[in-house]
């Protein structure tokens, strides 16, 4: 098991942002959150109210007089930063930065990823005990708040060692796919249906359009139950055509 | 110029959360915002209030009567569920999501992501409107806000087409990286002075330790002032020990 890394924020002032950052980090997994002289005082009501499902993360929070202390005892420590600052320190993208956090916590490596304040972010000096700088990339326009800030890098955590496939079709479990013999029958109802209409007209074009009709068919990626929905909808068509007929 | 998503909210209750994803879309460069029946009507104060700097894509929001017609003019579309609903739907991670719509829109098509209330999301004739269904991954707490839901899904739109490299150091324009002969005469400067200091004892160890003092230098990717900075810092040094041993 692999530790998350802890989120240390440094002179936070609203606790409302405190509380937004806990409920971001339980989304992604992350429990250890360290506060560095909070502006109003710990604990903080408004930080357990906007926590809501977080206030676990909230409880266990730890309290640090300097930013020194609550780094202590990490070895990896990434800052955050909204914009360039112009020091020579390496820049990661969020996504760079998960994956050697990642690296470093299989190691064994207790990591941590630092957030200034509301207002001012972090200075060079905080900034000059990290080992390199996160940068969140975003539009020319940039306002993400603390929550948000904590919300990308938890996600960024998250999403480097989620299985959950890129794509999937959820199906029922009475569901499967059907065998290619079920596929030729509904070709076969269907064509031979067609071609009683007059819809497979003239007969040199019959047989690109049956290969059309068939390559629509494979693309929808049917399952049984839906070859079976499709057979019956032909069956009704056409009964009701003939309904029509003889009214 | 690909056309970023429209992002659609249906029946979205709260001004505030209409703002907070009014500002998460500009972060982005998405700006078409549309509503479908937003439940306190339209305009809203507290809508313009939360945008702050992204007020103007809340000005040019687009208000529907209908989920119909606010995807009409789309080619694309995909809805955000918070959870898998057990309907046979193919389901996509941000990630592939975002990589298919920027395919699409590539193409030409006009693509949207589709978000429900704050209160109970899409239901299933929402769905079944959209060609895919996108799942934000979380760990098992999951308590992501329209708003957030919203950043997620413009992060990974942005994060796609991202050329900001993934590592990177910023250098102010007066560091270069030293030359070979540079870093050599820091090797010798400081090899040198061990040497007369005796650290480098005794001999039969003097090469490895040479090496892994070398492999040191070369590890922290050192700019040609630093390279200067450090030659600076061993003559202090070697004056101080004369200094202290005069007194």
């Amino acid at each position: 098991m692999i530790t998350a890394p802890s989120i240390i924020l440094c002179a936070p002032q609203l606790g409302e942002n405190i509380g937004a950052a806990a409920r971001a980090m339980k989304n992604f997994g992350l429990s250890d959150l360290r506060l560095v002289a909070p502006r109003d005082g710990w604990p903080n009501e408004r930080a357990d109210a906007m926590a809501a499902g977080a206030v676990d993360v909230v409880a266990s929070a730890r309290l640090f007089e300097t930013l020194h202390d609550a780094l202590a005892d990490l070895n990896l420590v990434y800052a955050t930063t909204a914009r360039e600052r112009g020091i020579t320190k390496e820049l990661l993208t969020p996504a760079e930065a998960a994956k050697r956090l990642r690296a470093a916590a299989a190691h064994g490596d207790k990591t941590g990823i630092l957030f200034g304040n509301e207002r001012a972010g972090l200075d060079n000096d905080d900034i000059s005990l990290c080992d390199a700088v996160i940068t969140i990339p975003t539009a020319e326009f940039s306002s993400l708040n603390l929550g948000q800030a904590v919300l990308l890098s938890g996600y960024e955590w998250f999403r480097q060692a989620d299985a959950t496939p890129a794509a999937r079709t959820e199906h029922s479990p009475f569901h499967r796919k059907p065998t290619r013999q079920e596929m030729f029958q509904l070709f076969d109802h269907l064509e031979g249906e067609l071609m009683k209409s007059g819809f497979l007209y003239p007969p040199d074009k019959q047989p690109p359009m049956i290969r059309a009709i068939r390559a629509t068919l494979h693309r929808a990626r049917l399952t049984n139950l839906e070859v079976q929905t499709l057979r019956g909808m032909i069956v009704a068509l056409v009964k009701g055509k003939h309904r029509v007929k003889k009214d």
